[in-house]
């Protein structure tokens, strides 16, 4: 592996700073190559000002130039190789062939973005045209479409160092649609942050696009963050990671004096129900399948099933049963980072610590703390305790889940009543449970973005239909995804041009449609 | 007129209190029939617990249910015949025929919400269908649609007493999408409220719709509008009003354990760019032009054209000689109440008051304050002032605007680039003109929600292509409107559907398009 040069990408400049850290590899612990430099204020606004000069050249660019600009981007990924596996292999932890399978899935949803920029309907043009005999008014010519909304900054998420991070959906949505991006590096994977921005940085020079378009800045979240979401060029954020610092990140844009929109991704415990035909039928599938769900990348998914809740009897206990074989197996394994672990504990133990609940099964293998590995564990409780103690239903961010057990279907529905709001929302049942289920189907379709049964929530589609967003605390605003092709929504604006002469319209609002896309004209779609 | 009842809308239940508040005419000062209560704390609660008991029912209504409700409010209303706009004309002002000319626009907007119902392709129906031979994983089969978020919390606002009150915009796309609606009372016309609260309430009734689907409370916005906002049960909040009181409903919600959207509609200058050529060709034509729209409804336009840009020399001041003959002929007309006209001379007098400013022209004849009446007036100040004193750069709502003289096209450029985000933003050209002014244009998208060429920013269509709404702090949301179809965006989330069996589909997303709705299947658009 390369040194890392450790700078800050300033608009294509390379930016050192007197202040450093390190990248800590939880395989072992030992610091990894390379010193990153704190950015400096002086960074922040230099970043910041360069994307706003930045901004109307590139909100000016056709979908085609920056289709070609993302898949170039994909490009110069997919031709950093082995190294980039590896630094993020040795940064995070995560499996090689995860990762390469994280890198190919970061580079399709560079290409889908790519491709709804190439099409353009993403403008969602509309158009009515003028009315000039109308009584008793006139109705003048009116064309509305979305534009960018500027500068966007992005915050790497520790998780998805890849398909979250650096080029991950939210720079890709913000790019596609003509913003400049400015990320901030998450702490955990500085390495391969610096890979991934090279990447940008070659595809923006190569497509001959404003330096500002792209930059990169390492540092604490609590003051290059802050300084980022408060800055006045930035026009909106994208986050995932934890409540405490979403919420922060909220604060400080509503606490501007022109608030922002900031899209936060932050906490779900993605509820399973499992209804008694299903366990009647296959217990023992269904516990092999939420083991597996619970237990993939060390349980560090936003989807991972959390939380399970079932009709005590012998037909729960057989899932329990099957669960804890399956993770007694499990052996333990090496979360993202130390702060992750020590969260992860900390969670865990303030759960366990409850009265009324009991451990079910743990990995049987001991963690490694030098590895920075964590144990799985499921553990129990009765509805009832779940009621009286509000810190069952927090989030513990790691292989962990707790079993509710209930006296009744009614009572299922009455626990999905007092959920917060979810990522996701899992049944399991058959026709004849389903049957009977449409309450519950409700009752979470008001409380999720994605509703899921007989399968698992942390399988997330980068396609058109799907939703990660939902009520706080999932989301800061349920109204918006963070992947597949509706996340672009997030960073652009209508903007409606009335009585505009045909030379001075934008291609996407002339008549004759010469760009081709789909349109509205007079409430019609159609590509017209 | 009937005596008015005076009663809050509880859920179907008209509800008493001891405190009572009446409306005083700003036509001559004096307390109109009928003593309106207070809505109390525990009124607040009744109507959010049935706004959420009401919600999951309403939101399972079919469109066509939704479609002839909204007719049905629109039909009420109509019904109320002459006795609302004689109610209407006392509490507001407002001349009869605007207040004709306004009801027709509502009824309008809820026959168009109505349409939007009854298509039913609003829910943006999204279908990815499985593979299940995909490698290395199978993909499941994906649906999503928008639903509603749940109870929505409107604010009646005082300048659009129909249109932009209890049944107005807000009102209408938030019914329109299945959300139960709690109305807050503007205090400058309550009987207003009532009587169209009634058409509300019957339609409610003859529907069989539940009791919680709407509400409307009396009381301070400070106390009852703000217990509204930080209700648990509250999911949204549409608000068109002063700065102020937007900024604090936005930070109200903001500071909520789990913060809400808040659309709310605040402030706008609504520039004019008066470009050399068009003031050469027609200075006198857009003098009477602006000086329409600058006192339409006695400036009390959201849309209001309050700030004008010319460059310095004989054509301006032939501009400014044209508005002032104008204006000095428009006689004084009364404000929407008396606290209206205050805040009015306060802006004015401090505007008035900045070194650097001179008044071009007032209404010739004197305001009668016992008629709450304000006199039209136009100032002028030179680019320097301008930017060395922000005062001058806020909204004086009522019929006043300001003319700042630049001494350059590049000057206009300049200061539009120094401009806060707004509502609206025009510019006055010939072809020649504007074949130089794509700068000045591209900076205006990026400030304003609507450019408008050689015409004028008070009338706000409502159709598809419409966007009103613009960055902060014309509003706390650029990506949303409050006029046109596309206003429902604000209170619809999306809701992804895995592998969910057929019957328990929503209509919407069942295989056949058994509703006929516009759906994107694998990413192509149509009724399939």
């Amino acid at each position: 592996m390369p040194l890392p040069h450790g700078k800050n990408f300033v608009a294509g400049c390379l930016r050192e700073s007197g202040r450093t850290y390190g990248a800590r590899s939880p395989l072992d612990g030992i610091t990894l190559p390379g010193a990153f430099c704190m950015a400096s204020p002086n960074d922040v606004d230099s970043a910041m000002e360069a994307a706003t000069a930045a901004a109307s050249t590139f909100a000016l660019t056709t979908g085609e130039t920056r289709a070609t600009f993302l898949e170039r981007i994909g490009e110069e990924i997919m031709g950093l190789g082995d190294s980039l596996i590896e630094r993020a292999h040795a940064e995070t932890a995560l499996p090689l062939a995860r990762l390469t399978g994280e890198r190919g899935r970061t580079v399709t949803q560079l290409q889908l973005f790519a491709a709804m920029a190439r099409d353009g309907s993403w403008v969602d043009a509309r158009i009515d045209p003028a009315i000039p005999d109308r009584q008793p008014l006139p109705r003048p010519d009116l064309r509305r479409m979305l534009r960018p909304l500027g500068p966007v900054v992005v915050f790497g998420s520790s998780n998805f160092p890849l398909a979250f991070s650096v080029a991950g959906g939210d720079t890709a949505s913000a790019l596609c649609t003509g913003n400049p991006v400015v990320v901030k590096v998450h702490r955990s994977h500085p390495g391969t942050s610096e890979l991934v921005a090279g990447a940008i940085q070659r595809a923006v020079e190569s497509c001959h696009l404003p330096a500002g378009t792209f930059s990169m800045l390492h540092g604490e979240g609590s003051v290059i963050g802050t300084a980022l979401v408060t800055h006045p060029a930035t026009r909106a954020v994208g986050f995932t990671g934890s409540r405490a610092a979403g919420r922060a990140l909220c604060d400080a844009a509503a606490n501007r004096p022109d608030p922002i929109p900031v899209f936060a991704e932050m906490s779900s415990l993605n509820p399973v129900f499992l209804l008694p035909g299903a366990l009647a039928d296959r217990a023992g599938e269904i516990a092999k399948g939420f083991a597996a769900s619970m237990t993939l990348g060390v349980g560090q998914f936003c989807t991972k099933p959390g939380l399970v809740f079932g009709i005590e009897g012998a037909l729960l206990d057989s899932f329990m049963a099957g669960v804890a074989e399956a993770i007694t197996a499990v052996a333990p394994a090496s979360m993202l980072s130390g702060d992750i672990l020590t969260a992860f504990e900390h969670g865990r133990d303030t759960l366990s610590g409850e009265a009324g609940t009991t451990v079910v099964a743990r990995s049987a293998a001991a963690a490694d703390a030098m590895k920075t590995e964590a144990a799985a564990i499921l553990m129990r409780t009765d509805a009832e305790t779940f009621l009286a103690r509000p810190s069952l239903a927090e989030e513990v961010f790691g292989p962990f889940s707790l079993v509710v057990k209930c006296h009744s279907t009614e009572q299922l529905a009455t626990l999905a009543r007092g959920l917060d709001g979810q990522l996701t929302a899992t049944i399991h049942g058959t026709s004849e449970d389903l049957s009977t289920a449409g309450d519950l189907l409700a009752i979470l379709a008001a409380k999720a973005g994605r509703l899921i049964i007989n399968g698992w929530p942390t399988g997330v589609e980068v396609c058109h239909a799907m939703q990660h967003g939902g009520p706080w605390p999932a989301t800061s605003d349920a109204r918006f995804t963070s992947v597949g092709s509706a996340a672009l929504k997030r960073f652009i604006r209508p903007v409606c041009y009335q009585d505009v002469p045909q030379s001075l319209l934008p291609d996407a609002l002339k008549d004759g449609n010469p760009l081709g896309i789909m349109r509205m004209v007079e409430g019609i779609v159609k590509r017209h």
